[in-house]
């Protein structure tokens, strides 16, 4: 039987990608995600095709139990979860204040970092007593610093990244590799930067930005999560940040913006 | 008439003790804290007793709306309020993640950082309309790291500290001042350390650590946070840390377990 | 006998403003600069003529034993040191790897990081010995984050705020309060900002970004400075950022540059 | 021909260890360390033994033009540098400040801090011809935060870090990776922590924390290095650490030390 790649978030970008290349080196991948059955089956079925195993579902994750229920699904039906990625974003644009409701600032707490605390809760019980198992998390820039418009998604995934550091804490030494990955730029990925930007504008980054590989491909992407989940359990990775080369880092501003004004 | 200053977790420790600064500074102290009318009132007797004016209110920050009637209720009938201190705790202990029901998770998440974002989002428009106003936001470690047994502690901490972050970046150009305080040990506070540790050790460790400055005392606090609110808007302090002079940072681990393992 | 205020790096920004505010709350301030002794004579005599006391020395911080022979030559003859103030840059504008020769590259380290160094190695002991003491240390944004062009500033100020950690580790529990100073944004310092630019943009700058305050104003920095050196032992803060309230910090980026790279 | 890695600091450790992995993979390893002419002919013959290509320098890299004519002499006689692993320590066990006296800091610096710098000064350039190229450091916990007995240690890896992401902010556009790997704990290297130790207690750790995978392993780090070197220039990793899983991470305390001190 072989080992479970079980992602939380699996679009056509990181998500669906890692989950292709974990199915590429022997695990059975279980793409879940909230909507558009047809792209989960194009995933499933390229997945096939290529000679690996997948299974799909829709899911939304925000449901009571919708995690937990899918997760003991997938033990009892599919095997044990071996690696879980959890992918889910909390990104709702650049939004003010007063364009933040409640409602939306606790969506953004709910897929950002709740849903991570839920996915814990219930897997990592089965990894202990198996003595291993892997939790890889994608997150981002707004992990690292808030900043004007992301107050819903900073606090999300501040507190998610807090929520990684407590779980390798009492994890770890119990055999479960947690890692958090900053993504810190732009990925070429059609079901999110796509739909943000719309197919033109979308088309017109890739012939670009993205020519000069300047937007994070997934499928390269993937093979650092990859990488991340054969790691030995002596050298462990907790934390690293991804970017492309011609991206400007979270932590440096722009020249421009800021020559004069802050180095002196 | 008097600035008003709204203490939002106002207890016998620094909450308490800071409004008692800013009333002897000559603002109007507005005192909330969940429980204890006895405490309370006692707190806006010594206030009043020392010639200060200091009004209290109990109030659960966690019910709908509770935040959001109360500014509206201090701004209506005490006046502006000019400053406002969040000093309410997410601390549960030390659980285990099997420890930390959903329950207790989100009910940390909504005292450490959804209150939060309720108190600037009804109260900072009106301080935009005046053109000024203050936000001192009390932290701790947790903030910066997360740790086995504070899973929901340290997610509701660091998504808080982004929170401020963002805050920061969309209204200091509007002329309101964010500090997040990042207290960085035990408190010399009966309310909280001294519940938590019962009378006897509480007294102990006042008679041991506390004998030496080693604890952090609340009137000694509360001069910094004063210094915060009177800071010049060209020199805005968005963090710092307190700690007291014998404590070990949180970015330092004891010589005793790590000495030979992490500095090689 | 008044407690000595020793500033290294004493121009007519942050240097000379926080020694004239020391001397006005009672030190004897006692400044150093490495030239133009008219400017030095003026700051002592601006402190006299408001009833302080002062002695300015012209000195090479990177000479052997400079530092050294000035801090036991003070504590001979004018008294003991009770605060440090260390205010040397390192800043020689941006610069590519190329235009960085290697003794360019020693300097920076020499005036950010090694000096530093040997202030406190001659002066902790005695300060030891007394039971008390405070260091304070401007650093700035290369502190925090390298970048283009700071390849030696970084590197220097890297260092020094990682010293400024060793020495509160080792020295706070024996009385000594260090403090690192991020000071993110541009001082209206004549002598520093002034210079680099030329006085038709500095005065420029003054007037634009300067009339908002926009520019981080000497003497209200130095009130921060004094609050620091005043906290009490049982609540000193190591680090802390000063920015103008309309500057970007240095862990956001312009909205522009970044706008749909990073967010996203 | 082979791609050329060039190891600074090639011991029976990372170094070495990382040279043969490369070596193993399809490139000339070239093996610089300081002294042990007998160990760098194992570690060359080892590499030639499995069929590899590698060539040592006995190497002092603190000389004049050391690192510089090394840089010139390898491109001329062996072949364009692809790869550089900067694994210089500038470890000298936990000194006091009064322990460490001005050559010792400023060793530590050279070791640890300027020798990188030379090292991209002389071999960048080269690399932006080619347009592309790879700088691995090998840094420590030292780099992330100063501790007592550190003054040296942390100012130069502090200074290192920020010179790594300066270096980064300049030559990544142009081509060229650079990464910083923070070793989070002991790693079980003869050279280093095995000469600290004594063989006695260097075997006891081996038969205690090693036998549970809580030293790092060489080999196991080798292959993370020989991953980030071929990670595709959109998903450059700049920083991640590397722990034993059960090794408590650098900003975590010891429960024991911190308890009930600072998370309340």
């Amino acid at each position: 039987m072989k080992p479970v790649c079980l992602v939380i978030g699996a679009g056509a970008g990181i998500g669906g990608t890692v989950g292709a290349k974990f199915a590429a080196e022997g695990y059975h991948a279980v793409l879940c995600r909230r909507s558009d059955e047809e792209g989960l089956q194009k995933l499933v079925g390229a997945i096939e095709g290529a000679g690996g195993e997948a299974t799909g579902f829709l899911m939304n994750a925000t449901e009571d139990n919708a995690i937990e229920e899918r997760v003991a699904q997938v033990e009892a039906e599919i095997g044990p979860i071996d690696t879980a990625i959890y992918n889910l974003g909390a990104q709702i644009g650049n939004r003010s204040l007063a364009e933040t409701p409640p409602g939306t600032f606790e969506l953004g707490w709910q897929l950002g970092c709740f849903g991570l605390y839920r996915l814990a809760r219930c897997l990592f019980p089965k990894m202990v007593e198996r003595g291993k198992g892997t939790l890889l998390v994608t997150s981002s820039t707004a992990a690292m610093r808030g900043n004007a418009g992301q107050h819903s998604h900073a606090a999300s995934f501040g507190g998610r990244r807090m929520l990684c550091q407590s779980l390798n804490a009492e994890f770890a030494p119990q055999g479960i590799h947690v890692a958090h990955i900053i993504v810190d730029g732009s990925v070429d990925a059609p079901d999110t930067l796509g739909k943000l930007l719309g197919p033109e504008r979308f088309q017109q980054l890739r012939d670009t930005q993205g020519a000069k590989d300047g937007l994070l491909l997934p499928e390269k992407i993937a093979e650092t999560y990859y990488h991340l989940a054969q790691q030995h359990r002596s050298v462990w990775t907790h934390e690293l940040d991804v970017r492309a080369h011609t991206d400007i880092p979270w932590f440096n501003s722009s020249a421009i913006a800021r020559s004069v004004a802050s180095e002196i």
